[in-house]
C-alpha cells in the first residue's frame, strides 16, 4: 500500500420513494436557489422530474431548468449553466440523471465561483478550491460520478474529452438512489452501465503497487456482486434487488474506495475516451470492447493481475498465470457479450476505425507513455486498438 | 436490500508519518484549544504523544491532556473531561489511542454541549444531535472507533456497558492511520484487534435480509483481507504491508459501509459486554470465544448464512449448509488459535463462568429476545455461553 488521504463525504440515501427527500436534502445545504439539470426528457416523461422539483419547492428552495444535456457532455451547455447561475443568483445545483447531467453540474457548479474559464481546470492550469453544492437524483447506475469528486466534459471546438478529478470541491452533498426509477431504462443502457462500473473498478484493480490485499478484495468482491447480478437484472428490468445490488455497486465503483493506497491504470479509458469524441459510441460499450483487449495485451506482457483477477472474479481455475489470464478474458468477453454488449469495433458499429486516427489523439492528449499498470507507448496502444478489429 | 440513508466523512489520512499532519487537520476543524485523551503511556513512551502535542501546538492550537484511559473506558473519566472542558473553554477533542481513548473523547465531545447528563444518550432517554468536532491519531486497530459514529462506555456503579450509535454527531473529522505505530503492540493485542474487526464485519453479514449481494461481497472481501494478512503480522510485528492492510480494513470494518442495505445482529457483541463487565476480559479475545460458539447455535437453528461464510470466507466445499457450517467454525476456530486467542472460558482466564449471573445481566439490559439475524431468548443464550464451556 501506498499513502493516501481519502474523505467522501457524499451523504447516500438509497431506497424506495427516496426521491421525495430531495426537498429536505437540498434546503439542509444551505441555498435559496439551485439549477435542476437534466437530460432528454426521460425523466419528466416518467413524472420523476416533476417530483424532484415539487419536492424542493416544498422545501422553500426555487429551480430553474437546464434540460437537453447530451451523452457525453459538452462546454457549451457548461456555460449556458454557468451564465444562468450568475444572473440568477443560483446558489446550488441539483442533477437529475445519470453522469452527463451530474458532470455538467459540477462543471457549472466550479465555474460559477470562479472568475476564469472553468476549461482551465479540465486543461490542468487551474485547480478547483470550491464550487457551489451539487445534489445528485441518480436514474442511470453507471458513471459512478454521485459519488465521486470527477466530472468529465468534453470540449465541442476539439472533441477534447477530459477527466477532471478533485479531492472535495466537487464530490456531491447527498446522492439520492432510488432503484425503481431504472426499471425503465433501456436494457443497452443498463448493459453499458454495468460494463462502465466495471471499469471503474478495473481501472483501480489494476495497479502497480504491490500488498493491496484489502483494497484488492473490495473490488472483486464488488466485481463479483455486479457479475452474479446482472443477468437477473437483464431478464427483468422491475427485479427491485438485482437493480438495487447493482446500483449501489456502482456508487461503491468509483468513490473511491477501490482506489485507496495504489496507483490507478485509467488507460482504458482514456482509449475509449477517444473512440466516443471520434465515432461518438456509448461510453460503457465501448470500455466492454477496449477492455478486454487491454487486458488480452497485460496478458503477454504483464499477467500477473490479470490472473489474479481470473481466478478470484472469473473463477478460473488454471494454475499457469498466462493461461488463466486468457481463460478470464475469454469468460469476461462472454460476460459482456451475454448482456448484448459489444467486444470489437464492428460490434460497437464501427466498420473502419481509423486507429492511426486514435493513437495520435490518445497521446496528443494523454502523453507519449500512459498507464499506471504498465507504461503504453504508441505503438503499445495501436496494439491494442487492433485487438478490438 | 432495505432502504438506507449513509454517511462516512471521515477523512482517513494513512500511510507513514502521517501524525505530523495532526496540527494542520486539526486547525482545520476550525478549534482554538483541544483536549488530547490518551490511554497509560504507551504513545508517551514511544514518542508519538509528544509528535501529536507538538504538530498541535505548531498549528496555533492551544493543548490540554486528559490520560490514563483505562480499556473497557468508564463513565467517570468522560465526566472529568466534561468538567475539564467547560472549566477550560476547550472547543475540540483528539483522542490518541485505540477505541478506549476515542470513545471517551467521543463521549466527552458529545457530553459537553449537552445540558443534562451525557449518559441520557447512552441509555437512549435522548438523542445525540451535536458534539464538538473530534479527530482521531490511531493506534490500535481494532475497534473502528476512528471511522464510526459510535462510542461504548461503561457506567462504573454497575459495569453497564452501551454502545452508542449515532449518524453523525460522533463521527470523526479526521483519523490518522499510520501501520507503523503499530509494530510495538503486544502480539496479543494485535490478535484480539484482529478478532474484534471480524466481528464488527460479521456482525453485519449475519442478517436476516435477503438480496445483499453488494454489501455481502465488501463483507467477504475483508474477511478473506484480515485472514491473509493476519499470520504475516503475527509472524513480524514490523512487516508494513499487512499492519497496513489490516489496520485499514480494521477502518472499513466498523465505517457502516458492512451494515448497507440491511439489518445487522449485534448479539455476540452484547454477549461479550457482559463477560467484560463481569470477569475484565479483552473485548476482542472475548468475541474470539463468543462468534464461534454463537455460529454453532446457527449452524442447527439457521445455517444459510453460516455456510456461505464457510464457503466464501473459509473456502470450506462441503454441499450440505450443516456440514459446511460446522467445517467453517472449526476453521475459524483453528484461526484463532492460530494467532493465540482463546475459544472456550477456560482459555480467556475463566475458570468457572457464571453464566446465570451473565445471561440474567444480558436480558435485563437488551430485553428478553434479541438478535438480529435470529431471535435468541434466554435459553438460547444460555445454551451460546455453555458452548463456550
Amino acid at each position: 500500500m501506498i499513502d493516501f488521504s481519502y474523505c467522501t463525504p457524499t451523504r447516500y440515501v438509497f431506497g424506495r420513494g427516496v426521491e421525495e427527500k430531495v426537498g429536505e436534502l437540498t434546503a439542509a445545504m444551505g441555498v435559496k436557489k439551485v439549477l435542476v439539470v437534466s437530460g432528454h426528457g426521460s425523466a419528466r416523461r416518467s413524472g420523476l422530474l416533476d417530483r424532484v422539483l415539487a419536492s424542493i419547492g416544498a422545501a422553500g428552495v426555487a429551480t430553474l431548468e437546464l434540460t437537453g444535456i447530451d451523452p457525453n457532455p459538452t462546454d457549451d451547455r457548461v456555460y449556458e449553466g454557468i451564465e444562468i447561475c450568475r444572473r440568477e443568483g443560483v446558489d446550488g445545483l441539483i442533477a437529475v440523471g445519470g453522469g452527463s447531467a451530474i458532470d455538467t453540474a459540477k462543471a457549472i457548479a466550479g465555474g460559477v465561483v470562479y472568475d476564469g474559464d472553468f476549461w482551465d481546470f479540465y486543461e490542468g492550469t487551474a485547480v478547483m478550491q470550491k464550487a457551489l453544492p451539487v445534489g445528485v437524483v441518480l436514474t442511470i447506475p453507471a458513471a459512478g460520478s454521485e459519488g465521486s469528486g470527477n466530472s468529465v466534459i468534453t470540449r465541442k471546438s476539439d472533441m477534447k474529452k477530459i477527466s477532471l478529478r478533485t479531492d472535495m470541491a466537487l464530490r456531491p452533498r447527498f446522492a439520492v438512489l432510488n432503484p425503481e426509477v431504472t426499471f425503465t431504462l433501456p436494457p443497452f443502457q443498463v448493459a453499458s452501465g454495468i460494463a462502465d462500473m466495471m471499469a471503474h473498478i478495473m481501472e483501480r484493480y489494476f495497479t502497480p503497487t504491490d500488498d493491496c490485499a484489502t483494497t484488492d478484495r473490495v473490488a472483486e468482491g464488488l466485481l463479483k456482486a455486479i457479475i452474479d447480478e446482472a443477468p437477473a437484472t437483464m431478464a427483468d428490468p422491475t427485479d427491485y434487488q438485482s437493480r438495487a445490488n447493482i446500483m449501489w455497486a456502482g456508487t461503491l465503483a468509483h468513490n473511491g474506495v477501490c482506489g485507496c493506497g495504489r496507483v490507478e491504470d485509467w488507460v482504458s479509458h482514456f482509449m475509449e475516451h477517444e473512440i466516443s469524441a471520434v465515432y461518438g459510441v456509448t461510453h460503457g460499450a465501448g470500455l466492454a470492447t477496449v477492455f478486454p483487449a487491454w487486458m488480452t495485451f497485460m496478458a503477454e506482457h504483464k499477467p500477473p493481475r490479470v490472473a489474479q483477477f481470473a481466478r478470484r472474479v472469473m473463477d478460473v481455475t488454471a494454475v499457469d498465470d498466462y493461461e488463466a489470464a486468457l481463460e478470464g478474458i475469454s469468460r469476461l468477453k462472454a460476460f459482456y457479450k451475454s448482456l448484448g454488449l459489444p467486444v470489437t469495433f464492428a460490434e460497437l458499429g464501427i466498420a473502419h476505425p481509423d486507429i492511426d486516427l486514435l493513437v495520435e489523439r490518445l497521446h496528443r492528449n494523454k502523453g507519449a507513455v500512459i498507464g499506471g499498470y504498465y507504461r503504453l507507448s504508441a505503438d503499445d496502444t495501436r496494439a491494442i486498438y487492433e485487438l478490438m478489429v
